[in-house]
Formats: structure tokens, C-alpha cells, sequence
């Protein structure tokens, strides 16, 4: 590998990662939902048409479905190189997310995503990289923009810019809406089939490698328990009334721990949110946002 | 739709339902197995190979994942339309399933199927229909003989055949060994990713439609927890030590429900089981058999 300098590092800024492809039929949006736990209640027609294709409430894709449409870059991350960097894959976490969508996703389609690195940050502990992947219909017509934050443990101190602390803090009242759900044992294992492959989330030697007891909830799928919460309680189950969701990675869960997702209403349509295991002093997402449209 | 008397009736047996083809990777075979409630234990490689494709344990297809073969065959049973029979497919339920595998299933192929109807019989109550698929893989090598035995209500009583009650009893004696597991709320709608589109199993209206309080869990979903059990108690956790098994599916069982299989060594490699409802008084398989080889 070459010499870890700010200038070499910096220099992959702006590094273009390609395109991926990705085609999905309404069975891929019906497994992604099981992944991420619904339908809480299979009795329930609010939650039943993100995994039923013939509901009589038309079938809808869940926004944070989306996410998949970088699968490809996913596995380009799970490589260990990124440009001249290498890494051994199990150092990686990840570190926050950010989507926007501009419009409901259809319940099935052929996207396009471009994949560039948008920012690398020297946090002394590791490297942070931001990856920015905007996903496009086969009209052309933009889906949505990812941001990925990665976080390579033991890349840092090379001398680079360490960037700002932008914290954003939750009200300090109560929650207005508190929504608790509990994982699967196997969640991660279903959530992984939705193209996330990471031996981190199902193998326990990789895990250890990584220094966890045992194999983690994918961040990812943190994050989709919390946006189902925010669309039963904000979005009236429309799919397509989360329009931009943000979150910060800030410890891990275990599948089978019960998620506890506190929001708060902030400006119209703007909600501040986060979720803790219930089973452990442990803040899973912190400094989250979603916005949303009815 | 013609008359029903049995010469109408009969005419049928032997006819060519056609082929059909199932290509399938690790990813559809792990998804199966999900579905079927592996890994009852995630942290244990032992289940864990037949839902991880790296595992250090080398993946393995479930032996009923070869139900899979034949989702073709299920499409078109639930087009309401055998022949010239015409059915509500609501009155359609699954009476018997028989599967037999010459050898272990490969983690991943190209399938072809052969299906015709071996027999027809008149139960009174309804229509008992026998269908008979043929599987072989590309290289023209027999990997599945599967007899389905499918019960259109409300159809009988046309004045044909009855044919034999064969009853197989289990022996007296208490089981060599009981397995039990719960199936989650949800496991209807994973197991019906794996090719069994039937609304009966994930529509409460259609359930109704059925005469059913809510919708069930598929037969062969109860059927894939048994096979686990005798291979975990009686193959090792290899997927290619169960070589036949047969049960006939006696009462429903509603996903979240535990089910229970208690299990009988006969001759060598020859086990008697059935699988009970934890929480009612039903017996969901009953007159099963397995053969496992090791």
C-alpha cells in the first residue's frame, strides 16, 4: 500500500467509483421490508402492502428501499481497496447515511447510480469517507441521493483535514412519540439478502475479527426499523411521504435487541429522532433527521 | 364448466401439465431456509450453512428446498383451472406431500420439471388430485421426485373412485425425540417469497374467502420445520442425509404458532413423525416418514 500522507489521501477526492445497475421487482422490495421488520403486525393492510404484492392497499416500495440501488458499491467497499487505499474489510464500519428522495420509488424498476468519494476526513482513530451515489430511472429521472460515510478503523493520523464536529442536537423535552420493535435473531441474515454481504453481520469468526462478541444488525437495518417508525407515526404509512432521512452510526446492536425509536416534532414536516437499545445503555442512531411530505 | 361425473373426471389422469424451469443461486436457497426458520440458532455454523454462502461450514440447499422446483406447478394451480376443471382456488388446500432425492441438492442450478396428474380421486367432501414432478438438472440427472396431493372442496361427490385410506400409524410407544420451535408472526410472508404466491397465506380477506379466521402458514412451511428437526437429530445437519419424506397435512397451523414434532426411529434410517400445534389441539402433519442416509 502506499505511504498514508494527507496529500495522497486527499487526493482521491473526487475519485469517481463508477456506475452499478440494479434491477428490482416488487418480491425484492417485499424482502427488503421483512429485512427491516415489517409488517409489525401481518394482520395489518398499513404495513402488509410493503410486503404483499396484491394488497388490497396498492403494493408500495419502502423510501429507504433505496439504499439497495448501492449494493454494488457495497461489495466494492467489502473489497479492502478503495482507489490506493487498502484496508482489511473488517475494520470497516459504517459511520453515518444520508438519503434524499425527490419522488416515491415504483414498486419496481432499473436504476442507475454513479458512485463518487465526496470527502475524506482524518478523525485520528480511523479515516472517514464520505461517498456520495445518485440513482437515476431508465428515463433519466433522478430516484434518490445517498450519501455513505465510511469509517476505516486504524487509517487515521495520517495528518489530513480532520473536519468539523457538526453535531445536531435533539430538543431536550421529552420525545412527542416514542415506537418500540423488536429484531429477529436472524434479522441480519434476512437483511443481508437484500445486498448487503458484509461477514460481519453473519459470521461469528468475522465478527470477532472485527472485535465484536458476535455479529451485528447491519446500521442500515437500524436505520429502516426507524424509518417505518417514522412513517407509521408522521407518514401515515405512505411510502412516499419520507422524503430525506439522515443518521449517525453511533454503537451497534445485536439482532434480537429491541429498538427504541424516540422522535420529535420539529418545523412542519421536519422530525428529530433517535434510537436505543432497549435492552442496553446503548445509543444504536444519534443525530437523526427525517423530513416528510403528505 | 363441463359436467362432473367421473368418466369427465377420470379422463384426466395422465395428463401432461408441462415443464417448467427454476434457476436458483445460494442467495434463493438461504432465502428458502429463512423461510423455514433456519438458523434456530444464529451463533451455531451448524444451521448456519444453509443461510450463509461463505460459511467456513460449506453451504448447502436444504433438501426441501426442492419444493421450489416445482413453483411453476403452483402458478398454475392457483389459476383455478385444471383441464377442463374449473375451481375456486380459495377451495384449493394442500392434502399430502411426498418428496423423494436420489442425491444432495446442488447450492445452485437450472431445473427442469415434468408434471402430469397421476390420479384423481373422489372424496366426497372434494376432489383429491395427485400430481407427480419429475426434476433433473442440466445434465439430464434426476434430482427430485416430488408427488403432490392437492383437495379441491366442495368438488367430490361426482361418483368416482375413492380410493384406499392407507393410514400409516406412528408406533405406540412415547417419541425417540421431540423438536419444538416457534414460527414467527411473519413467516408466511418470507416462506411465500420462496414461490408459493398463494393469497391464502398472506391476505386476511382471501383467508376468509378460504373459511379460514386469518391466513395460514403453508403446509410445506410446516413440512421444511419438520425436515430440520430429523436432520438435526437424525442427519448430522447434512442436507443430504434426508432422501424421502412424505406427510399429509391434517390441520392448519397460523404463523407465530410453535410447532412440535415428535419422532420415531423404525428401520434403519426409516423414522416415523409428526408435528404438533403447541398452543391448540391440532396435529398439523400426521402419517409422515423420512428416510435419511448418512
Amino acid at each position: 500500500m502506499a505511504h498514508l500522507d494527507a496529500e495522497t489521501v486527499e487526493r482521491l477526492i473526487g475519485l469517481d467509483l463508477g456506475q452499478t445497475a440494479y434491477t428490482y421487482s416488487a418480491r425484492d422490495a417485499a424482502l427488503y421490508a421483512l429485512g427491516i421488520g415489517a409488517p409489525a403486525d401481518p394482520l395489518d393492510q398499513e404495513e402488509l402492502k410493503f410486503v404483499y404484492e396484491k394488497s388490497r392497499h396498492t403494493f408500495q416500495a419502502l423510501p429507504t428501499f433505496a439504499f439497495c440501488f448501492s449494493s454494488g458499491l457495497i461489495a466494492k467497499l467489502l473489497s479492502g481497496r478503495l482507489g490506493h487505499i487498502e484496508y482489511e474489510p473488517m475494520q470497516l464500519l459504517h459511520a453515518e447515511q444520508l438519503l434524499e428522495l425527490p419522488r416515491p420509488l415504483p414498486p419496481a424498476a432499473t436504476v442507475r447510480s454513479r458512485h463518487h468519494i465526496a470527502e475524506i476526513l482524518d478523525k485520528g482513530s480511523g479515516m472517514l469517507i464520505r461517498i456520495h451515489s445518485e440513482s437515476f430511472d431508465e428515463g433519466g429521472q433522478a430516484l434518490a441521493l445517498a450519501r455513505w460515510s465510511v469509517f476505516i478503523r486504524g487509517l487515521g493520523g495520517y495528518g489530513g483535514t480532520r473536519g468539523a464536529s457538526a453535531a445536531r442536537e435533539r430538543p431536550a423535552r421529552p420525545p412527542d412519540v416514542i415506537h418500540e420493535e423488536k429484531t429477529a435473531p436472524a434479522q441480519a441474515l434476512l437483511y443481508r439478502l437484500s445486498g448487503d454481504a458484509n461477514p460481519l453481520h453473519a459470521d461469528p469468526e468475522m465478527a470477532t475479527r472485527g472485535n465484536f462478541e458476535k455479529p451485528i444488525l447491519h446500521g442500515l437495518c437500524t436505520l429502516g426499523f426507524a424509518a417505518r417508525a417514522l412513517l407509521a407515526h408522521f407518514g401515515g404509512n405512505q411510502a412516499g411521504s419520507l422524503r430525506a432521512i439522515s443518521a449517525r452510526f453511533a454503537s451497534h446492536v445485536f439482532p434480537g435487541e429491541t429498538l427504541r425509536t424516540e422522535m420529535w416534532r420539529l418545523a412542519a414536516g421536519e422530525i428529530a429522532f433517535q434510537t436505543r437499545v432497549k435492552e442496553r445503555p446503548a445509543l444504536a442512531l444519534s443525530q437523526a433527521r427525517a423530513r416528510m411530505e403528505r
